[in-house]
């Protein structure tokens, strides 16, 4: 197939790199003059930027993809990319061609330069088609990712947003306002000097792109938001506990998380 | 020195060990029958028991303890082990032989049968002594630990109290609540399996001791209360920036974090 690549990074550079390697795809035009003559004559369009430039991405690649072609994108967020989907291509066949996609799979390091055809081998890559979208559409995208080493599941877009803003975008706020709050403190550079082992693991996401995370905090806001609201109003609990001395309360909530997190332990540990 | 070690687990277990293979200590009664049998003849008494319980300790010691012996603990918060010293000990002589400390040192695996003479070699020890502590006493103290191979830090307990609340207690909390929250959601189990590396290192701490961070909470419940409040007040201003939309806002602080967390991520590894 004839590949336009729109964003070369980790993620689009990876995946090129292992479509080459399966003899997937024949050729990449990734679109260093402009959008419309990289997917002019494609088969196949991934969108592999921020999900904070997707809407403007669609409605260029929209202007001049072929109506044969199949789109899709490796967004963190589903339901915004799905609607600026709708926007750009109409709700007709143009629409039903394109695959919401989201691999989990990724690395510290971003950039091109850290590419690797093995980054998705026995990754996850969930599938968020809509009502509209051609089963023939979304099983060429499934064989693509399966050539690519990855494993796929399809979701509904909104529980996909619901999931991700629990255990990835909320966690990463934590604790990028961690970090934050203690560098705001008069004595925070004395704080961080007896940071210990779970400080390091509780606050390494937070080394992580402002602007990326900006992006996707707005990309998935409603989901983001209730899940933060939710967070909120157990610290309000806590609070009260503290404040109260209400050892019956805090001893509860702790218990609850320390049961699930040794529960959980080894399904973490594996992803 | 004659050491009678007031709770054998881990750090007590640990320390005895230390210090019979470096020749500080002669001989070590536990408290297998009672406090008072332990301590009735010791030169060096240390409290190796959750903070919970160090008032009722410190009062079962004050009643038999030798007046010339040196008393300390190993609590993970000082305030609090210093007011109940206080009460127990009076404001006299008997306190001013009490050195506050806290080992930063530590294992996931508690108990005597994990203990390692090796376990505080290169760790930092914090003393906390007050206005009325003895000199000698924090220097027998001082000598003892690094006897045992650790650093010694002097430092006012309040400030011991504001620090750690900042960089252990509440990122302890923050993360029990992430996973109380998630476990109480109805669609709590399907999250939890698409939790992935960000998640396992954020939610570690969470598979900590309910019964021992429900004491350590209370025993700091000053500081921590007030690290807590100023935490939700940032929250409270990035549920705002997300629920308005507010670009900017997502990014300054993330953007603070971030340079924070890189600016000190070599530190934190070296803890």
């Amino acid at each position: 197939m004839k590949l336009a690549l729109i964003g070369v990074g980790l993620i689009g550079g990876s995946l090129a790199a292992a479509w080459r390697a399966a003899g997937t795809v024949t050729s990449v035009s990734g679109f260093d003059i402009d959008v419309a003559d990289a997917v002019t004559d494609a088969e196949l369009v991934v969108l592999a930027a921020p999900v904070g430039r997707m809407a403007a991405l669609l409605t260029d690649v929209a202007a001049a993809v072929p109506v044969t072609a199949v789109i899709t994108d490796v967004g963190s967020t589903k339901s915004d990319v799905i609607a600026a989907a709708h926007a750009a291509l109409g709700t007709g066949s143009s629409f039903g061609r394109f695959v919401p996609g989201h691999p989990i799979a990724g690395r510290e390091r971003p950039g091109v330069e850290h590419a690797d055809a093995k980054l998705f081998t026995g990754k996850l890559v969930i599938l968020t088609p809509t009502e509209q979208t051609h089963p023939e559409a979304v099983a060429t995208i499934e064989r693509a990712w399966s050539a690519a080493g990855a494993r796929v599941e399809l979701m509904d877009a909104a529980e996909h947003d619901r999931v991700f803003a629990a255990v990835s975008h909320l966690p990463h706020l934590l604790s990028f306002a961690l970090m934050a709050a203690i560098a705001a403190a008069p004595d925070g550079e004395l704080k961080f000097g007896f940071a210990g082992a779970g400080f390091r693991d509780f606050t390494r996401i937070a080394a992580s792109s402002p602007v990326m995370w900006r992006d996707i905090s707005l990309a998935n806001r409603g989901a983001l938001g209730a899940e933060l609201r939710t967070y909120r109003a157990l610290l309000e609990q806590l609070q009260a506990a503290i404040d109260n001395g209400d050892a019956a309360t805090l001893e509860r909530v702790f218990e609850v998380a320390s049961r699930a997190r040794r529960r959980h332990g080894k399904t973490f540990d594996a992803a």
